[in-house]
């Protein structure tokens, strides 16, 4: 039987009301017993185990919201399943769309979420008060001891994170022992000079049998921090980094091959329940997305969405730093401060090269701009 | 440096020539380097580490079709990073869609891909010449001395693979442990008993850190197969399960999770590259699709596409079975067999109690319908 506890995942879905009622019928069925009810001769299961449509409402024209609740327990209290039951063989209908997930306190109470939060990252970079920046070391195809050389730049000219490009594995071109050793030492020695407290991230995204390896044996290397892309390694990959007392470093959530689920506006996982809600549960620090304005297709609404989704109530779990990046660039600077304020970290990689052949003293510049001690330049 | 060596990955680009010509240029950046292509110095990672652009060739009106080949070391001979080089950043812009996949004689090498395959899994089932049936145990909420009795109906009936339902993991209503044991005993009780030769297929979908485990323990237990739906838990563990000399079980491939890469004609995953080219790589030895005509929006000929996937040329990857399910029923069987002829497992849920209470009648019955010697009746 069930406790009675119950979740609510709110649904947007298409269709005139008698198409959205019946697809909104539909998921609390497909979603939990996926048989027809008509079958199902325990009364309690089809009380209680099918979903339980809370509350329909129009949204739009031809778009209806729909919140529907589920026992705590169709979840075993497993990420994998939790996602399931919220949008498992649904997936593969049109038309229905994860608009916003209010987990219930005991579900919630079974999740540690990220490790180290907001709060957590800032004290670990010593860095309070202001926005945090962030750059990977590229392209691949540099060997290791280039690649170090670069971090050593960043770190030098006060980049407060520097890591991995996140197509940077295990390629010949430059190890990842090898490259980890060579960036986290490069590192190490520019904070030393400089007074410093630059980290530097692995990307430990990899084959599942070598992930939480590869995260200890970077940690022992020296990295600071992990980076993860989910899509790629699955959610529950990186909620069992994060949980292990024994690597406990900051992890960093990167979008490569997510992109799907946002692909429309009427189908997939919203952006602030996706890459804010649904990546902290799975236990990220900070979660990295594609800024508006750059080179991909994110509007600045969705950056605010997900902006939001990183901070949103969810009970214990910690808000974690937005961390927009793809096609920032320098002269894009102070725009971005007025709209992320300075819980933000940004991720500049390309740009910060753009604006000449001193990558040190471009990173000065960066770092003044994010303290509002210098203007923007056209560069 | 590289080995010259290339894969090619087909992609459709949408827009007029121009700016699709621009976006495929753009891929090759983006999923390679990552970086400003005028600001590498290195000639040999400009020539040969960034994507290049083999054909491009208008394919519909603003739609074009691009190959472009990628040094085999990009990938590290991970499918993470594979996967990740074929469409993880560009997943997040619109208008791309991985079509079809090439990939080169040494990448193959690297993985085995299906254990079984379709050869592999006729023979663990003792089943030739034929299409294979297959159905699940539900709802959720049963017991699990409750779900072991459907399994011995459905063994007793001649349904030749019993899975746990897709949503069946480890919730209290029926503990993994307990309805694995229960079941497997079933199908075993029945099969001494009629001298069939039925298998139990576990889901073992769950926690990254447990899914192994839970591999080896359904063996234990009696089951001769397991299900793992690879967007919830990352399709690399089901290569690691795949390539595990110690599990040695076949492999389902459930769909849960997966829809969003499919759900738009010119952005995502094509079915064929899909379910049919990713999912063999990973290991699968059937993957489990909607069928069209069902409660699913899959097309009969995406379904065609899919099974074409399962089998095209693909070095020594051994082609797999596709399984279409979801809203199958016993009428709808003469018409699927015209459509898929004998080489498919046919996955039937809720249809096998719509035709009345005795539902290892209602087996037989579907047994015999495969084997051409009933006929469909309209039940």
């Amino acid at each position: 039987m069930v406790s009675g506890e119950r979740f609510l995942v709110e649904y947007l879905v298409t269709g005139d009301e008698a198409e959205a009622y019946a697809k909104v019928q539909d998921i609390c069925v497909e979603q939990t017993v996926e048989f027809p009810p008509e079958f199902i001769s325990e009364e309690w299961i089809k009380e209680d185990v099918i979903g339980r449509i809370e509350n329909f409402s129009p949204a739009f024209p031809n778009l209806y919201k729909a919140e529907i609740s589920y026992a705590v327990e169709t979840t075993a209290y497993e990420l994998t399943q939790l996602l399931n039951v919220i949008y498992g063989n649904i997936s593969l209908k049109p038309g229905i769309l994860v608009n916003r997930l209010e987990l219930s306190p005991g579900l919630l109470s079974m999740f540690h979420g990220p490790r180290f939060g907001r709060e957590g990252l800032r004290k670990w970079l010593q860095a309070e008060g202001r926005p945090l920046l962030f750059t990977a070391i590229k392209p691949m195809g540099l060997p290791a001891s280039e690649l170090g050389k670069l971090a050593y730049k960043f770190a030098r000219g006060g980049i407060d994170i520097i890591k991995d490009d996140h197509g940077l594995t295990n390629q010949s071109f430059a190890e990842f022992t090898e490259r980890i050793k060579y960036a986290a030492a490069a590192v190490n020695k520019a904070n030393a000079e400089t007074g410093g407290k630059s980290i530097f991230v692995a990307n430990i995204t990899g084959p599942s049998d070598e992930i939480r390896e590869r995260a200890r044996l970077a940690k022992r290397l020296g990295a600071k921090g992990l980076m993860v892309a989910p899509a790629l390694t699955g959610f529950d990959i990186m909620r069992q980094l994060a949980d292990d007392d024994g690597i406990a470093l900051p992890i960093f959530s990167h979008p490569a091959f997510l992109g799907s689920f946002t692909a429309s506006e009427t189908s997939g996982i919203s952006h602030f329940a996706l890459y804010g809600q649904i990546t902290r549960l799975a236990g990220a620090d900070a979660v990295i997305y594609p800024n508006f304005g750059g080179r991909f297709s994110f509007s600045k609404k969705v950056c605010e969405k997900i902006t939001e989704g990183t901070k949103a109530q969810m009970g214990k779990i910690k808000p974690i730093f937005p961390s927009p990046g793809g096609g920032i660039t320098l002269p894009l600077i102070p725009e971005l401060l007025e709209v992320y304020g300075e819980e933000v970290i940004f991720l500049m990689g390309g740009g910060l090269v753009k604006r000449g052949p001193d990558i040190e003293d471009n990173c000065r510049y960066f770092r003044q701009l994010i303290m509002g001690k210098a203007k923007a330049d056209s560069a």
